[in-house]
């Protein structure tokens, strides 16, 4: 198992005010400190141990993290009078804990978890440091003040934050042999005290090689008031499943709301619970004949059902339930609009086929995703319509048209919920009903032909391997 | 890719009078040709292409197969005059087709495809042949007329009709490799020209492996007309799916009309859809007051639901798109047969609530198995709630409760339209309304709040290794 070090001794005073009051590593960011984020961050990618060195003010730190039972980690502590002389310092106060390779972090740059999964999986050589390489550069926040690097192959050839001639930025993300203290002290005692000035030595013997991370992945130094406003866009923004055009507005009312809730107690699943009683209210309100306010219910209903996943994403609360609890939740939102809508329109023409309509939209909405189970010669797959009927996606024109027609159509919630907004604003809840009905069975109807045409000239091995496509990371 | 060989010389005197008329091979048996079962099992476990040995009668049986097109497999022929010698002779008539290692099968054996997968991986070496054996032997149909083998360790040491001390039977089913033709002629131009005999040489030189098959995997040798009764039974017994005892009444009544449409060309499409109009048909009679007709052509379209696959894994014509088909059309019975009750008790009391019910009814059946997705590191999983909240099963007295309670409830489709077709006749269609919905809804709920408690202790990785049970084979 191997274990992370992550150092939090320093002062942060570029970032004041925010760090007037406490070290910079206990800065709360969308209502979890910094180095909460990080430790977090560094769970998801499957690490469970930690060594956290502390300097400044560093017994708060302690006070605040405890023994990391509360994060489900295991936390130990490393206390550096020295930090004032550098992080090199700091790396090097740690070397009784750490015997074999090791994750180095710094408890003020947050980073994309899938960044940790990949250094996690490579072998550094004994006398070698890996080290993750930001070579986009698009969207880093203050280059000047960032560390670069030379990247020539896989070596870095060249680190320090005044390179004229560099290809990529240090993301202060390294794997380590414990042979980084024999440079550490070799320089320590030579009176160069920075972690830079080391990896400049290690990088001189060839020892340095770089990792470039994805171009999707994220990562950023909270360094300044500036950077820490651009690290709270960033987690709102990457928290969102869908970038597509259609999701725009979705996007526009959900990130608000996020980052309001990020900052309370509240969980995901108590935003989920919220979207029900949003949903039942809506009923209620179609019941007793006011479209309007209904419409807006419903509208917020499906708003707060993107919160609970991205509130989920950037508090590091994912769990398996919340994702079963939030379908489970979906069903009964259904239920309950489309019967007061149905109600709403009956009371006005007492005709009793409207239930019918309402009948047919709740099941072409469940018709368009109907899971089925798929078995081949080495796997059980449970797959959905939706992803099924995807199998040839179409090429060119017919490809964008097609993807258009699912974007806005009301077989996804959220824009389900747009179209029952919309009508019921323009008084029209029945034709709205008719349309939702409409749409999704003919969409359901379409998926269920085109998974004909298209499976049944494939083998087993060739939907095997689309599905794997899918189904495997 | 290892090529099958079937040998279908012999003129099958012992299954008068199926074989008055026609080569044995082509005897009928539940709407298939036996070889034609054969070809269609092996096809299954992957093998496509095949070498077939005519003797009596051959013209037909090539006639009938063709090239083999129609199966998506390809067809060799050789023609073996000398059949009436042995069977020897016509395995190695066709040792100019064979180059490599093969499979070899009896044109008058049915097997469980799964049989041939697991030989199929086998390696015989260089002077060696593979035996599928029989260990069990409960269910030989005629052990005085098998041929016995006796196994020592993994080698066959004897085989033969007559064997007094044996172990196991032989199947049929071989894995050979050219070496086999070296003994054939051997023994052939000694006059012994049965495969047996050459096996028994086989057997002596250590050169015959045994390959016990598993106890649920099936074999009969139809060679008789008891025998060919007892494939019928055997095969339309093994395409049901479960064998728990409260189905045991759907599979009394699917079973005969399985039977009967495997004699038709009617496919199990075709059926899904019938089991469709069914469900359609109990609608309108429920909407038009007639609740005793209603509830039994709900019965008879849940019935039909249960005849599709069997059917198709009797004719082997699963597809892909059958099995999306019916889950798609499952959901539109739901919703003819749930809206055409709630009109039956809306004509009565003219309560709009009763359509609440029936769309918590609808809405129920469907959140008892809704699907959610869970991302574990390596993998993409898409599971229902009703694999999940049996993580960790009951074990005991509690485990056999909750199995009979999921088993009698109305969640799974069978049960619930037994319990609609016993309430329609009793008369009680609104209380079975009401019984469905309250049932349904309850047991989603106790599911949901069993699947929080069982995976909220559990780490990603033990999830995924739950998953890995029910998805990998």
């Amino acid at each position: 198992m191997v274990k992370a070090l992550i150092i939090a001794a320093g002062r942060g005073n570029r970032l004041r005010p925010y760090t007037d009051e406490r070290p910079k590593s206990l800065v709360p960011l969308l209502g979890l400190r910094l180095i909460e984020r990080v430790i977090l961050s560094a769970k998801e990618a499957g690490i469970r141990e930690f060594v956290v060195v502390t300097g400044y003010r560093g017994e708060e730190v302690r006070a605040f993290l405890g023994d990391g039972g509360r994060y489900g980690v295991a936390i130990e502590y490393v206390e550096n009078r020295l930090w004032r002389r550098g992080n090199g310092t700091s790396v090097y106060e740690a070397r009784g804990l750490l015997n074999g390779r090791f994750i180095l972090l710094m408890s003020d740059h947050i980073f994309n978890p899938e960044i940790l999964s990949e250094l996690k999986r490579c072998e550094p050589g004994e006398r070698e440091c890996i080290l993750c390489v930001d070579t986009c550069m698009e969207d880093v926040v203050d280059l000047d003040e960032a560390t670069k690097v030379r990247v020539v192959g896989d070596r870095i050839v060249d680190i320090g934050k005044d390179l004229r001639d560099f290809n990529g930025v240090d993301t202060g993300i390294f794997l380590c042999t414990p042979y980084l203290f024999e440079v550490l002290e070799r320089n320590i005692q030579a009176g160069r005290c920075s972690l830079t000035e080391s990896m400049r030595d290690l990088a001189g013997e060839g020892g340095l090689r770089a990792l470039p991370i994805d171009d999707g992945d994220y990562w950023l130094d909270v360094d300044t008031p500036e950077s820490l406003r651009a690290a709270e866009k960033l987690l709102l923004f990457k928290a969102s499943k869908h970038a597509l055009a259609t999701r725009a507005l979705y996007r526009y009312l959900n990130t608000p709301l996020t980052r309001l809730f990020a900052l309370t107690p509240i969980t995901p699943n108590q935003v989920t619970l919220l979207s029900l009683l949003a949903a039942v209210a809506s009923s209620l309100l179609f019941i007793y004949h006011h479209p309007l306010p209904a419409g807006l219910l419903a509208l917020l209903s499906s708003v707060l059902d993107g919160v609970d996943g991205k509130l989920a994403r950037i508090k590091h609360m994912k769990t398996t339930y919340g994702g079963i609890f939030d379908s489970f939740v979906d069903l009964y939102e259904d239920l309950a609009v489309f019967f007061g809508m149905a109600y709403y329109g009956y009371v006005e023409t007492l005709d009793p086929l409207l239930w019918f309509l309402a009948f047919l939209a709740l099941t072409g909405t469940i018709a368009v995703s109907v899971p089925a189970g798929i078995s081949t010669p080495t796997r059980r797959y449970w797959v959905s319509l939706s992803k099924l009927y995807r199998c040839f996606p179409f090429k060119s024109r017919r490809g964008e048209v097609d993807r258009w027609v699912v974007e806005c159509s009301p077989a996804s919630k959220d824009m389900r919920y747009l179209w029952i907004f919309v009508g019921s604003t323009l008084g029209q809840v029945v034709a709205t009903l008719w349309a939702v009905a409409v749409v999704t069975n003919l969409m359901a109807v379409y998926r269920l032909l085109r998974a004909k045409l298209t499976t049944e000239h494939l083998s087993m091995a060739e939907i095997e391997e689309y599905l794997e496509k899918i189904y495997a990371k």
